[in-house]
């Protein structure tokens, strides 16, 4: 997390009351923009990053040094094109690269947050990051999109915002995170607060940060990234340099030396707090229960045109969750589109060079356009 | 992992070559036996147990004082009928449940054995377990069953002793780990190796043991083992003892009020490092690759009668691994039925009250007893 201060971060001043009760206001977010906002400013996309994420979509992130999360989907000449298109992104509360978190110094005390920030919603998220259209003057979104928690974050977007997008395009999420996916991220936090060095979240002071923890809980999380055919296809059985096994605790697998190379690339780019705070997010979402148990009410004022996308074998968001909203949408007499992607590559295919998908975001666009 | 020495053992002075190289001799296997053996011996039952299983198959477990853990199939008038035959188990090596394993004395420095302890394969637990036909004389098994490990264990018997069972059962198990169980393996030994109190195996001369490790890798597991429906549909959403989220990172919800309490129970009968010679051996199983890439060889000496069983929600030793066996078998000749029980508990179904599984297990052993 160095060089942090090079990122561009808007000032939130309008008091914003999140959903735990407490309000907050004059906080950073942090945000990236890619393309050109054209005269009319209908051509703007704002992009919903998921829990890993960052507001660096595409191009070469500052921070990191690598390429942008959304490469494969968002750029000149690509399925959401920055040619064409406006494209803004932000860094969600409770993030660490920028944006207003558990990271961020409390002028105060003059130490990091930590766990005395606010648990946080996706819907308190998407109510900070809805500053952006007043800050660039647009009244009215192209698009709203995003994959996983970028994809609830976008339901939530038209849910609170009826008129302030003419499409969306949720992507391998859900409407109301699973039993299965609350004990994966509950995993993940016990991992972390189980790391000595998490301290109760005041390892700001210290010289150590809970880096194990942290670096297990990315294990986890890549794990079920993937679908079981695609770590098959991908490692299967191989030996990581060498020709026999070697009766020890070594990774002797190589599908061992990747998991063990994800959990510690992690720990440099990501605050273990922040992972804390934004998997609590989602594990709160829950937009069925927001609308008393009937989600087609989320949107019954929306002319928004929506187009859902699932994934054949995404078993963290798979396609009957998706298919919920579309149904949802359907109930709410919604102009509603869906599609489920052929793709061996787990949940990851959003993330993935997946020819379908990206043809599919790129007619949709164009179609509306 | 008190009153350990309360437990059967069985010393056994005959050299056992591992697959790493090394011999042991005199070494300790804890074993239990139910029901009895009749005087043709022909009514024997030997049972292998899974990665947190022990000896204590049913009944009360003396050291836990918990039901055994396949209670619902084995005991006096069960499917696998105490009363009619005579049940072995044994701890496997590598165990912490009074055979031989990482947390056994050594004599020499009186200390435990700790990672010093060899890493051992399924090949090694049953060639360690086969000296317990030569203590009972039995020269011929009625059977070998066991679900999951148990019933690599059970396959690798049969492979290695082609005349010595009539009927094998393996349950919810494959020939050959899978690249996805091998990366939630290695996710729950670097939970333990995360924990500083692991201290490269060397806790017991500390005061405390890697527990909140053992917790980590248990929960990860546990999340396996279960059904993404039977999650949804034991726990949902539903919160622990309250009426609305309390916004912390407490327990909210049932599930992981659940996990926590699951991972702090294990804790209490498990040895951290078991945890990791036990999975290792699971990963290092590859009963393909021991028959030069053809599972037909490993059977075709094989007399026995096999009976392969696997459960429709079992995603981490699903249908088509089990088949994969069926399948090699019959290549082989082998007399072979097979079952997929319609389940939606998921892996763990082998463990539970599943009717139609308790009767095939039942008709099976009556129709060739």
């Amino acid at each position: 997390m160095n060089n942090i201060e090079k990122v561009k971060t808007l000032i939130i001043d309008e008091p914003l009351k999140l959903d735990c009760g407490q309000t907050i206001s004059n906080f950073p977010l942090a945000y990236e923009t890619y393309g050109t906002l054209n005269e009319k400013k209908d051509n703007a996309i704002l992009v919903f990053h998921a829990l890993s994420g960052d507001q660096f979509v595409t191009g070469t992130n500052p921070i990191t040094n690598k390429s942008g999360w959304w490469s494969y989907l968002v750029g000149p000449g690509k399925a959401i094109d920055t040619n064409k298109f406006f494209i803004i992104c932000a860094n969600v509360i409770g993030g660490c690269m920028g944006s207003y978190g558990p990271s961020s110094i409390d002028q105060k005390t003059n130490k990091t947050i930590g766990t005395n920030f606010p648990v946080i919603t996706i819907n308190d998220m998407v109510n900070a990051q809805y500053n952006l259209l007043n800050f660039f003057k647009i009244d009215k979104l192209f698009s709203v999109t995003g994959g996983s928690m970028g994809g609830m974050q976008a339901l939530q977007f038209v849910a609170n915002f009826p008129d302030k997008t003419k499409t969306a395009i949720p992507i391998a999420c859900t409407a109301s995170h699973s039993a299965q996916n609350i004990a994966l991220n509950e995993l993940g936090r016990q991992a972390i607060m189980a790391d000595k060095n998490w301290n109760n979240g005041n390892y700001f002071n210290t010289e150590s940060s809970p880096n194990n923890g942290l670096a297990v809980a990315r294990m986890a999380a890549h794990i079920t990234y993937l679908s079981k055919k695609s770590l098959e296809d991908k490692f299967g059985r191989k030996l990581q340099e060498r020709d026999s096994l070697k009766f020890s605790f070594d990774a002797d697998f190589q599908i061992e030396s990747y998991l063990r190379h994800q959990g510690n690339a992690f720990v440099d780019r990501f605050d273990a707090n922040s992972y804390l705070y934004i998997t609590r997010a989602m594990d709160y979402f829950d937009l069925i229960k927001q609308y008393k148990g009937n989600l087609s009410n989320a949107f019954k004022n929306s002319k928004t045109k929506f187009f859902i996308i699932s994934f054949t074998s995404d078993w963290l968001y798979p396609t009957l969750e998706n298919k919920e909203v579309v149904i949802a949408l359907n109930a709410a007499g919604a102009n509603v589109g869906f599609i489920e992607i052929n793709s061996d590559k787990g949940h990851d295919s959003f993330l993935l060079d997946v020819p379908d998908f990206l043809s599919s975001v790129r007619n949709f666009l164009e179609a509306n356009y």
